[in-house]
């Protein structure tokens, strides 16, 4: 079911000093350097929050768009829990990058490629790309190279393992659409199966048995959406085995760290009530069918959701260019790659060197978002200065830097209910709110973040039928 | 992606006279003979048109039902190829039996298992049956029984691919879910790849070269709402191949043989004009990348779609009971199997015996649903007769037996323009239209037909997104 790669990890790239990847056979098609009585070429590596709102906010009349990303689509990461149990459907929360930037699939010299970009050859001004053929064994894969007078990485991050066994073979992210449909198929499935006979006790409660492991947004989301889903949907339309049913979050530290000390009190007793078990324990080993904590107790488990964060991916980890603390793509205040002209970098793939006396800041959408806004700004004063072709924007005023304000973090906890913390950063003061009210909050908060009316009505739509007729639990 | 397999097919059944499969290992767990104090048990082996009308029809105060599938919705089959190509969402034609039958999940007594039937006993009255783990490695399927007082086979049909080799590894179907999500994503992935650098010009016209052999309803409404998606969707959102996207039609006789002379040629030139290329040939092998035809034609694709009809499966072949020509299982004019008792069936497995001097049904939806519903009111007589436990029915006078009343055919052409043959039967006169006026009833029709209101509305909310802002290119 892993249909998609994480983006941009291709394990076998070496380092070399210019980036380059050596074809071995005749050389790659490439789509040449533009030439003069073109306009000047971007090129976009991702698809995520900080490439679409890029991709969104630049003036098509300064720039071509080519946009490299093994899906189609932006993926509205904090409403993908929801979709795991049916509460909203998997396309509401996918927006096809056609529709995000329609330039991509109208103008002659923009192009959006579903493809891994394999190697960056910042000296030739190329990347090298791979295409996506996706499991079907009759096309075979081919490379080809795309010159570029911008660079913009926003290929994003990669889930944490902390090197732990087993976690990639038999736990499940959630990160991508496909996650989250492989969690739903799994969960029906294991449903289903706890019900024929045949099925030991002990069984039926490892089948039913969800363990989420990370007590960030995510996992808390997660854990809140699953045990609406049990005392509602379970118990409905699974009766039979509604006993059975449980859900574990295990967490090293706190759950919620982030959030205020009220809030996270608050959280905690809310998910208790709900019956989700809160566990405090680290993950030493996962096998097929249970994990092992350091403290040696073994937990049985019929699913696995893996939620503890993000590091950076084989892609950023094998470029060769100085590097933030944490290993991400390393950036000025201006989010330049400052050892190579032309080249950029947005979301989480990228943070604050050292040099530049800054934090590197956290990986959330927002930060990505607000980068892709600020980037697309940038690139267009540099083409309206004329610096927009390569190596071309030396002498430009790139006006002001990059200046981050969080404008607050949010979490659902299920039962309609969210935990808005309006706080600009843990030491200051600022308003923190549970219950109904901050559930109305994020959840206009999140529909107006949506970028099409089409997903708009359909978030609206999934929610109204899931509070009329209950989530659907049809498994296609 | 062959999530589910077809249903009931297990090839290496053996023939055997009690149909019994021999276990070798310990003997499986079992659903035992139901007692005085429980209700009769009803098995349904299938969950299409006929068991779905069935299971929603009986009356649940006079039998637990248990329902034995590979896949836990029914399929709203007439709606299925608008799924292809966005203008229907998936979920939006699948509807969970849970809904359908509500007693399934909350009787103590009535379950559906996600399995497929290997054999049935008709001598201990016992179906043996395999859970379906859906390729997930850590999962081991298990066998188990299940006893039964009344037996209704629904098991449905398979496409036929008349013995031609290399259809079932190149071609897709189009009869589950599934298959639409395999076309949907296999067209998505050709229009993008036939972008990237480095594709030949002969290349391209391959990957965007869609064949759809057989002209019935189902190939000519797939050809038409693939027309449509080019006319509209793929000239907006794919501007860079738009001229290279083509659709031929290939049938061995002529499209939609069984419609009125006058709405034939109405649909052959509705589909020339909207520029779908009709061929009259006969597949002669299917390979990779190209299918060849009798005449020694040679036809590249990109994307083949076979909906040729249907033949029995493997299972329903496997079963030793008398056959009906065509060799499905054979009934009475009560959709009885004569040779053993408390055995019924239904929908495209079953077809009427030479004896009773009945031609055999076509299979369509119409045919299964009206069987279903027919069945239904007879097993409802027979319990209340007292004759529902196994056994107990030998004296029970059964009433009127099953008479088909065809209703018209309907078939969309694409461009809001759709088919509806009033006639009951090729021989007699009736109303036949064409065009808009045909659209709207063919449409109203389906509307009406779909079981829960969450799927009437996600229907009307589909249609209106698209008609609105084009079809969904998610990818996903």
């Amino acid at each position: 079911m892993h249909r998609f790669k994480n983006l941009f990890t291709v394990p076998t790239i070496k380092r070399t000093p210019s980036l380059a990847r050596h074809f071995t056979t005749s050389p790659p098609p490439i789509l040449g350097p533009t030439k003069p009585d073109q306009k000047p070429r971007m090129v976009v590596l991702g698809s995520g929050w900080g490439a679409c709102r890029l991709m969104k906010e630049i003036d098509t009349k300064l720039y071509d768009i080519v946009c490299v990303s093994p899906r189609n689509h932006m993926v509205f990461t904090p409403l993908l829990a929801s979709t795991c149990v049916g509460t909203l459907e998997f396309r509401s929360v996918a927006e096809p990058i056609g529709r995000i930037q329609p330039a991509i699939s109208k103008e002659p010299g923009s192009f959006f490629f579903l493809a891994n970009c394999s190697a960056v050859d910042t000296l030739k001004k190329q990347v090298h790309c791979r295409t996506v053929t996706d499991g079907i064994q009759t096309l075979n894969p081919w490379d080809f190279k795309i010159s570029y007078d911008k660079l913009v990485i926003a290929s994003g991050a990669e889930a944490s393992t902390f090197g732990i066994k087993g976690v990639k073979e038999h736990a499940i992210f959630l990160r991508e659409v496909h996650h989250a449909q492989e969690i739903r198929r799994k969960l029906l499935l294991n449903l289903m199966l706890s019900d024929v006979p045949g099925v030991s006790e002990e069984e039926k409660r490892r089948l039913l048995h969800i363990v989420v492991v990370g007590g960030g947004p995510t996992g808390v989301e997660f854990s809140g959406e699953l045990s609406d889903f049990i005392t509602r949907d379970v118990r409905q339309g699974y009766a039979h085995v509604k006993d059975y049913i449980h859900v574990t979050l295990i967490e090293a530290n706190e759950i919620l760290s982030s959030f205020d000390d009220r809030l996270r009190t608050y959280a905690t007793s809310h998910l208790t009530k709900a019956g989700v078990r809160l566990v405090r324990g680290i993950v030493k080993d996962v096998h097929p069918q249970k994990i092992v904590l350091t403290d040696g107790t073994s937990v049985p488990y019929g699913l696995l959701v893996w939620s503890t964060g993000v590091g950076p991916s084989p892609f950023v980890q094998a470029l060769d260019v100085p590097k933030s603390p944490g290993g991400r793509i390393g950036v000025d205040e201006w989010l330049r790659v400052p050892s190579v002209p032309d080249v950029f970098a947005v979301g989480d793939c990228c943070g604050y060197l050292e040099s530049t006396g800054k934090h590197v800041l956290p990986a959330l959408a927002q930060v990505a978002e607000r980068q892709g806004k600020y980037m697309a700004n940038l690139l267009n004063i540099i083409a309206r200065a004329g610096g927009g072709r390569a190596n071309a924007a030396q002498q430009i005023e790139l006006g002001e830097s990059f200046v981050y304000k969080h404008l607050g973090s949010m979490a659902t906890v299920g039962s309609y209910k969210a935990l808005v913390d309006l706080r600009q950063s843990k030491e200051t003061k600022g308003l923190s709110m549970a219950g109904f009210v901050s559930w109305v909050i994020w959840r206009s908060a999140y529909l107006t973040r949506l970028v099409s009316w089409r997903n708009r009505l359909y978030v609206a739509v999934n929610w109204a039928t899931t509070f009329v007729f209950g989530r659907d639990i049809n498994r296609i």
